[in-house]
C-alpha cells in the first residue's frame, strides 16, 4: 500500500525528485523561498479592524477588481463610519457578518448604487490557471496573487474560507460596502457570482470564526447582549508609520508558488501515504506572512 | 443579465419548470417531501456527547465502511471510557480534537491494530454518483446516504465540514478510535485516504467549531485551563427509551434528494441572479432532521 501510493506520487510530480529524496512540505517551500518572490501588501489596501474585546482582523483588500466596492470600504472607513459598526451575524458553517444598524446615513462620497462588480473580463487580466479541476467553474487559477474562477469569457473571485463580501438585499441591489461579511465554513460557492466579493481576511479569523453563533435565524444575534461591538477600524495607510502592521503575499507568477501548490496537491513525510494528486482553488489561496517592523 | 442567468437556469434544469414559475428552495422540497423518503437513523449508530458545559454535540456513526474503528467507538463508549475525554485541540480552518491523555489503557475488548479502513472496493456498494465534478476523485456521489468519493475501483469517504475521523500517528498507523477529530472549516480533501473517517456530526457543531482555538502548535490546547472536560458519551440505543435524541436522513435514492441537490445546485427566489449549476460534494451531504419524541 505504502509503495504503491508512493510511485503514484512520484508519477504525477511535474517537479524532478530523485529517488528516496522526500518532497519538501508546503512550509519548508516557503521557508526556502526568495525574498525577491514576495510582494509587499499596500497598506492602502489593509483594513485594521478592532473589536472591543481588543482582538483584530485585517482584512486585505482587492483595490482592482471590485473597484467602486473598494473604494467606498476606504471611504467609510477614512470617514471612521465603521467605528460603531458591530458583529451582528453568526452562522455556523457560514458566515460572520458586521455593520451598523441599516438606515445609518453614509457619507456623501459614497457611491450609493454601485455597479455589479461579479465578474470581470477575462481579456483585462493576466490569468495563471491552476491545472486542477473545480467543481462549480470550468477553469480556477489567480491573478495577481488572488484566487479567481473562470468560464473563459470572464473571471470572478471565489467564495472561499476567509473571504470578505459586501452583504446586500435582495437583487438586483448589489449593496455599498457598509455591510460586510466573511466565509468561516465550508467554502460556499453558489454565492460566487451573486455578491461583490472585496477581500480575504489574512489576520485575525479565529477572532471572528470562534465566536458565539447567533440565537436567531440566519444566526443574526437577536438579544442585546449578543451583539459585538468594534472600537475602531482604519486602513494601514492612515495609521503612523511605526504603527503599521505589514505583509507580504507570495507572488502567484513565482517559482516558490508553484513548488507550494504542487507541494499541497502532493502531500509527503512520514503523516500521508496517498497524496491527493490535487489541490482545490480554495486550499489554494496565496500564502501571507507578517514582516516585524 | 437576469434574463440570460435564468434561461441558463432553465438549460441545466433536469426538472421540467414552467416558465414564470418559480423554482423550489432547498429547504421547500424538503419540507414537501414524503415521509417514507426518510429513513430513521438507527440509535446505535448514534454517539451522543455531553460536555461538562453542558453543550452537546451527536455523532451519526457509519457503521457499514469502517466497520472495526466503528466498532472500537461504540466499545469505548460503552465501557464509559470517553466519559474522561478532553477537547485537547482547536485548530482554526481545519479541526477540533478529543481523546484521552496518551497512554490511557483502554478495554480488552477494543481492537489495538486496527486495519487501515481507507478505501472500500466499489464494487461492494450500490454508488449514486453526483452528476458535477470534483476537484479530488475522478467522481463523487452517495452509497446509503453517506457522501463518498472514487476512483471508479473504490469508493472513500470524503473529509467535508462535520466528517469525524480517527486521529492517528505517523504512518502506518491508523489509530483505534480513541481519539477522534472534526472538521471546521473548509473541507480539507487531502486527508482523504489517509485517515479514517467514521461518521459526522449532525447535530452541536457549533459546539465545537465555536471554541476558542488552542494557543499551542496545531492549535493544541497547552494551558491547563484551556482544555475542555467531557461528561458523558453514550451510544442513544443505551439511553432509556424516552430520552433518545431521534433523527431521519432525507434517503439519497429518493426523489427528493434529486430535487434538493439540484435545487442547491441552482438556487433561485428574489436573491440569486446566477445559479452555480454546480454543487461540491462537501456541500451536498445528505439533510438530516430531528424527530420529536
Amino acid at each position: 500500500m505504502k509503495n504503491y501510493a508512493l510511485s503514484f506520487a512520484l508519477a504525477i510530480l511535474p517537479f524532478s525528485v530523485q529517488a528516496g529524496e522526500t518532497p519538501k512540505s508546503p512550509s519548508e517551500i516557503l521557508e526556502q523561498s526568495k525574498p525577491n518572490e514576495w510582494r509587499e501588501i499596500n497598506p492602502d489596501n489593509l483594513l485594521v479592524n478592532t473589536l472591543s474585546d481588543g482582538t483584530q482582523f485585517i482584512v486585505y483588500i482587492n483595490d482592482f477588481m471590485p473597484k467602486v466596492h473598494s473604494s467606498n470600504i476606504k471611504k467609510l472607513s477614512n470617514s471612521h463610519w465603521f467605528d460603531k459598526a458591530n458583529i451582528v451575524r453568526v452562522q455556523d458553517n457560514y458566515v460572520v457578518q458586521w455593520g451598523r444598524e441599516e438606515g445609518t446615513p453614509i457619507p456623501q462620497n459614497v457611491v450609493k448604487q454601485p455597479p455589479a462588480e461579479y465578474i470581470f473580463p477575462s481579456k483585462d487580466y493576466k490569468f495563471k490557471p491552476l491545472k486542477y479541476r473545480d467543481a462549480y467553474a470550468s477553469q480556477v487559477g489567480f491573478v495577481n496573487s488572488w484566487a479567481v474562477a473562470s468560464d473563459g469569457k470572464d473571471l470572478w473571485l471565489p467564495h472561499c474560507y476567509s473571504t470578505v463580501g459586501v452583504g446586500r438585499d435582495m437583487s438586483p441591489d448589489v449593496g455599498t460596502g457598509q455591510e460586510l461579511y466573511v466565509v468561516i465554513g465550508h467554502s460556499p460557492r453558489h454565492l460566487d457570482r451573486n455578491i461583490t466579493s472585496v477581500g480575504r481576511i489574512i489576520e485575525g479569523m479565529e477572532n471572528l470564526s470562534a465566536r458565539k453563533r447567533g440565537s436567531g435565524q440566519m444566526g443574526f444575534y437577536e438579544k442585546d447582549g449578543e451583539k459585538i461591538a468594534f472600537k475602531s477600524v482604519i486602513l494601514a495607510s492612515q495609521l503612523p508609520e511605526n504603527e503599521r502592521p505589514k505583509f507580504e503575499i507570495l507572488d502567484s507568477n513565482s517559482k516558490s508558488f508553484d513548488a507550494y501548490i504542487n507541494a499541497r496537491a502532493n502531500r509527503g513525510g512520514p503523516f500521508f501515504i496517498k497524496p491527493a494528486g490535487a489541490v482545490d482553488i480554495c486550499n489554494s489561496l496565496p500564502p501571507v506572512r507578517k514582516v516585524s517592523k
